[in-house]
């Protein structure tokens, strides 16, 4: 993993170089915050990435991998209002640090600046990346708004919530690996069996997230811990449970989990265990890994270059935070 | 105006064309809503007007013009939330009628459906007319922070507030007018004079409509009647009033305007009427008018497809709504 640390020395030092006008502080002040306070820049270093196995320089990759970043964080600037969520990375999330004008505001601009980044490239390569972000941020949005519906629907099935986190989150990064193929001079086809390895990948992704809201540990997740249940959230733990269980144990853990109840937390997780919810939902992760791979293996890239795609992958999948 | 009313009714069967995948209903329902809650459609019809000036059709101008529509409409979402309004064109805002995650969501998905339809242009015009969206989007959020900045403050100077109307209304009506033009196959020079035209009388254009907030017919406006001043918003006639006003006096009106006593509104207005704010506003209305024309006269055009560009700005600016 040392190139990854390259890669993202190289992407630090890309960003740091922009400064905003201090006539409009309010405005980019949200920004700045929300770019220092670095999550794990996953999204611009496999842009980084894809250019690289293709074209084996990163240099041309990095407006690109920039407008990712940005565009990643302009969605949990909004996404943050509508969950009401407090904490991001560990911090106060700008709506709780700046107010809602500001997270509403400057998150607009971040997605503008996502567009606005990428304006160097010449103009085909300008409108095929516009038109692979234009397609998933619009993904991105009915996501949310899925997400958003689960919440009031009592009868959302499983497969609903695989689209559900393959629109929210995964075809963003399959989006970036595809950018960033593009860049590198992949072909059409090419780049898509990376969409499609990054989208897999991004699902397995989510459902690890998933796991790690209810059995990771608090202070590395930098969220409040069992976020997803107090929120009574459709995860993938929640319906699969719901699936294994019967009868009049099924209708008091739905009442449960819809519940505000002392100790809620701790109540959802025995029942989860009960069921051994955590097992599975690593082997459906499995599974979409696998098909991730497969995808990998389309995409024309000599054995060295992709294993840097495995190790990544194994990387994000087994963390623990 | 006969022109205009064909280029509208073209506008409209254009937009009617396009309609949205009912999986995400609740996504989309407030972008039909607010599509077909129609303002003025003035910008649209710029975008189509300028084509026309250059190639002789509107043809090719109508994804962008949609593009135009659709950002602007995005603003107003958002706007309506940060600026708390509970009215947009006499009906509910998306805000009140959807409520806080709506306004936020649909409007984001109407912003990059706003990048999105202009996808089928040829790369070199379709960077230009990115460009031109993206520079004047991102003043326009500039533009709203400092609108936003200004609430809390109590030193705004005219010339700030000049720059505010600009950035926040004015540039969105000239970048309209640029890319109508540059797709029409105007110079980058005469769509430039044709940007500036069209600021200018998107300044015009502000300050009729803070004189509207005040002193328009209400059921017409579609807002709320002295919104501004119930608001402390610190518009033209308000600044220009405290410059015009001296010692206790002053003192007197600026407690007023900062307060919500009982009918603060017309209490507000006969001070305004004192200083004859109305026509003092008018004049300089007229003043940036004028700059509008002179702009005009450079962008290359013959006298009689100037004619409508003259006949439309004389509209905009004598309407009393």
């Amino acid at each position: 993993m040392d190139k990854l640390t390259s890669y993202l020395e190289q992407f630090e030092e890309f960003l740091a170089k922009e400064s905003f006008d201090p006539k409009y502080k309010n405005l980019y002040d949200p920004v700045d915050y929300t770019l220092s306070n670095a999550g794990k820049r996953l999204r611009p270093l496999v842009v980084m990435m894809a250019c690289e196995a293709y074209s084996g320089q990163t240099q041309t990759a990095l407006p690109a991998a920039k407008a990712i970043e940005l565009f990643h964080n302009f969605t949990l600037l909004h996404d943050d209002v509508m969950d009401d969520a407090p904490l991001r990375r560990g911090k106060d999330s700008v709506y709780r640090k700046f107010g809602l004008n500001s997270a509403i505001l400057s998150g607009d601009v971040m997605l503008i600046l996502s567009y606005d980044c990428i304006k160097d490239y010449d103009p085909p390569l300008y409108k095929w990346i516009m038109q692979v972000i234009n397609e998933n941020a619009i993904k991105v949005c009915e996501g949310q708004q899925l997400d958003i519906d689960f919440e009031t629907r009592e009868d959302v099935s499983i497969q609903e919530y695989l689209l559900m986190i393959e629109l929210k989150t995964a075809v963003l990064f399959g989006g970036a690996l595809k950018i960033g193929a593009l860049i590198g001079g992949a072909s059409k086809e090419q780049s898509q069996h990376l969409y499609e390895f990054g989208k897999n990948v991004g699902i397995a992704f989510q459902m690890q997230d998933d796991i790690l809201d209810t059995y990771g540990d608090n202070p590395k997740v930098g969220k409040q811990k069992g976020g997803d249940i107090l929120q009574c959230k459709k995860t993938y733990l929640y319906l699969k449970t719901m699936d294994l269980l019967e009868g009049e144990e099924k209708m008091s853990f739905q009442s449960l989990y819809d519940s505000d109840e002392q100790n809620k937390v701790s109540k959802v997780i025995e029942v989860f265990d009960r069921v051994v919810i955590k097992e599975y939902t690593e082997q459906v992760k499995q599974a979409y890994l696998d098909l991730a791979w497969s995808h990998l293996d389309a995409c024309g890239l000599h054995e060295n270059q992709k294993a840097l795609f495995v190790d990544f992958g194994n990387f994000l999948l087994k963390r623990e935070y």
